[in-house]
C-alpha cells in the first residue's frame, strides 16, 4: 500500500475544514478496519483503552518526532511518516528483546494541515504496527505550530527483557539489521537528489529487523539497544551503562554498493555512515563468547575492561576521529 | 512545593547549553527521587521501561498539550504546568473507574528553554503522579518550536471499566468535583488579572475528584466521563456514545462566591462558565435511579429516551444557546 486512494470527500479539506471529531471519526474507523485486536477490550473513542494483560512484564517506550528535525513533509510522504514514527517506536520493545503489542499516539498539527495527510499517516503506521501484530489503540488530537508526533508502545516479553548494562570483557558485539542505508539516503535528500533509490527507501521506510530483539533475547544476550542516534552514539549508551569499553571492528563492516556510490558522489566516508548513522533502527547487542549468534547477527567487535579512559566506545582499538551521531540540543 | 529551590547549577543554562543528555540525567534522578515503585522493574535510562503486572485490565490514555493553546508559560509556572499535564491524564484514568499506576511523557521543547523549566516541569508532573500512587517511568526529549507535552498514563480496572456508551433512559446524571473553577480562573488571567486567586490556582492547578472514579464504578455507574472539553459538550460525548438525552438541570448548581465575583467583573453569566468551561477534570457520570450516590457525587440531572432530535444534551428541558465548549481547530 504505497500509494492508497485518498478519500475523495477530503480533497483540499484541511484539519481546520473536517474539525477535531469529524477527523478524529474517520481515524477510527481506519484504525478498527486495520487493527483489530481481541486483547483490545475498547479501543479508541473513550477516556482511554482497555486492554488484556495476563501475568508478566509490559514493557513500554515513547518517542517524539518533530517536523523539520526529525522527518520533512517534503521529503516524506505522510504513509511513510506513520510508517517511520511506528518503526521507530517498535524497534525500541524490540531493543528488550520483546514483542510490541499496543500502541498509542498523540498528534499535535497546524490547522492548515491537510486533513488526508492525517488519515495516510494514521494508515502508515496502523500498517507498519499490524506487520508485528501490534494495535494502535487511542491516541489524541491536537493544534500546533509544526507537526509533532508522540508515540507510546506497550510490549511484553516472554523471558527477562535485555538492558544496556549488561555487557561484560570478552563479550562478543554483534549488530542485526542494515546500518547506515537510511545515513545515506538522508545524505542523498539533503542534496536534492532522489536516488540511489534503495537507500532514499530505507531512510523514508526503516525496516527493523523486528525477530532478531527476541531472538537475541532467547540467545542469551547480555546487552542489547537499538541503534537511532548513531553506531557509535548508541555503542556508548551501551558501554557507559556496562562500565566496558566497546571495540568496534571496522573490517567487520562489508560497505554495501549503494552506500559507495553515495559516499563517491558526496566525497565522503562512507565507513562515517555506516558508524555514525542513525535511523535504520538495527539492533546492537553483546553476546557470550561462547553463544552462537542467532540468525539475523553478525560478529562487529569486542568488549574490553576499561582503561584509563574509562568506559567508552573505541574504533579498531583506537579513539574514533569522525563523526558519532546525532545529538538533539 | 509550591516554590521548589532551583537548581543554582542550571542558573540561566538553556537545554541548548546543558544538552539532552545532560539534561534526561537530571531528569532520571528527579524521577528516581520521587517516585520509586516496586512494579517498576526497569525505570526511564532503558530503550523501555519494564513494568510488573497482574492479570486483569489495564487502561491507557494520551493526551497532548501544547504552548500557547493548552497553557501559557507567562501564566503557569513549570511546577503548575507538570501537576496540569499530569492531573489531565490521570483523570482520563479516573473516568474509567480505575487508579492509575504509570506515566511516560514526551517533552518538545525550544533550544532556548530554560533548563530548569523542564526540571521544575518534571518535579510538578512526578508529585501529582505520586500524590495517588502512580509513577513516571519512562519519557523522550526532542526539540520542537514550541512547548509540546505529550503524556501517556496506563493504569487498572479492579471492577469493569466504566464506559461513554452505557447511559439509559431514566438514569440519574451526577457530578463529582469543582466545575467552572478553572474556567473562571482562565478568564480572569485573560484579562490580565491574577484574583481571584482560588479561581487562578484551580485553573493552574486542577484538583480532579480521584477516589470519585473507582467509587463511581464500585456504585454501578452506568456512563462516565472527565469533564475537560466543558461541561455540556462532554456531556455531549455521553449522549451520543449512549443514544440518549442527558437533560442538565441548571437549579441543581451552586454557583461558588468566586464565580459570581467573575461574572460580574466580566458582565458574563456565571452559569456559562460552570456549563461551557473545561479544564477542572470533575467527573461526569450517570447511576441507575435507584443507586444511592456515592461520597462526593450529586445529581445534576436526568437521562431522557431521544426524541426528534435524536441523541443530544438539553439543559432545564429545552436546547442552550450558550457557549459549550472548546473545539481543538
Amino acid at each position: 500500500m504505497a500509494d492508497p486512494a485518498p478519500d475523495p470527500a477530503l480533497r483540499d479539506q484541511t484539519l481546520a475544514d473536517i474539525g477535531e471529531f469529524g477527523l478524529i471519526s474517520r481515524i477510527d474507523e481506519l484504525v478498527a478496519r486495520l487493527a483489530p485486536g481481541e486483547q483490545v477490550l475498547v479501543g479508541p473513542g473513550d477516556d482511554a483503552a482497555v486492554l488484556r494483560v495476563r501475568n508478566g512484564h509490559v514493557v513500554v517506550s515513547t518517542d517524539v518526532m518533530v517536523e523539520g528535525r526529525h522527518f520533512r513533509r517534503e521529503w516524506v510522504d505522510a504513509v511513510d511518516v506513520g510508517h517511520r514514527a511506528a518503526a521507530q517506536n517498535l524497534s525500541d520493545i524490540n531493543a528488550m528483546g520483546g514483542r510490541a503489542t499496543w500502541l498509542t499516539v498523540g498528534l499535535a498539527a497546524p490547522k492548515d494541515l491537510p486533513a488526508q495527510w492525517a488519515l495516510d499517516f494514521t494508515r502508515g503506521f496502523a500498517e507498519e504496527c499490524a506487520s508485528v501484530g501490534a494495535g494502535l489503540v487511542g491516541g489524541d488530537l491536537t493544534s500546533a505550530d509544526q507537526v509533532v508526533i508522540s508515540v507510546t508502545v506497550l510490549g511484553g516479553c516472554t523471558v527477562s527483557p535485555v538492558l544496556r548494562s549488561g555487557a561484560r570483557p570478552g563479550d562478543v558485539v554483534a549488530l542485526a539489521g542494515r546500518q547506515g542505508w537510511a545515513a545515506g539516503g538522508l545524505a542523498v535528500l539533503g542534496r536534492g537528489f532522489r536516488s540511489p533509490r534503495v537507500l532514499v527507501d530505507a531512510y523514508r521506510r526503516p525496516e527493523p529487523p523486528y525477530d532478531a530483539g527476541p531472538a537475541a533475547a532467547d540467545a542469551g544476550a547480555t546487552s542489547m539497544i537499538d541503534v537511532s542516534d548513531g553506531l557509535l552514539a548508541d555503542a556508548l549508551h551501551v558501554a557507559r551503562a556496562s562500565g566496558v569499553v566497546i571495540d568496534v571492528d571496522t573490517a567487520a563492516f562489508e560497505v554495501p554498493e549503494p552506500l559507495q556510490a553515495v559516499a563517491a558522489a558526496t566525497n565522503s566516508d562512507p565507513l562515517g555512515l555506516i558508524l555514525g548513522g542513525g535511523d535504520d533502527h538495527c539492533l546492537l547487542a553483546t553476546f557470550p563468547a561462547d553463544v552462537a549468534l542467532p540468525d539475523g547477527w553478525r560478529a562487529v567487535g569486542i568488549v574490553r575492561e576499561p582503561g584509563a579512559d574509562g568506559p567508552t566506545v573505541i574504533v579498531d582499538g583506537a579513539a574514533y576521529e569522525g563523526p558519532t551521531g546525532w545529538t538533539h540540543f
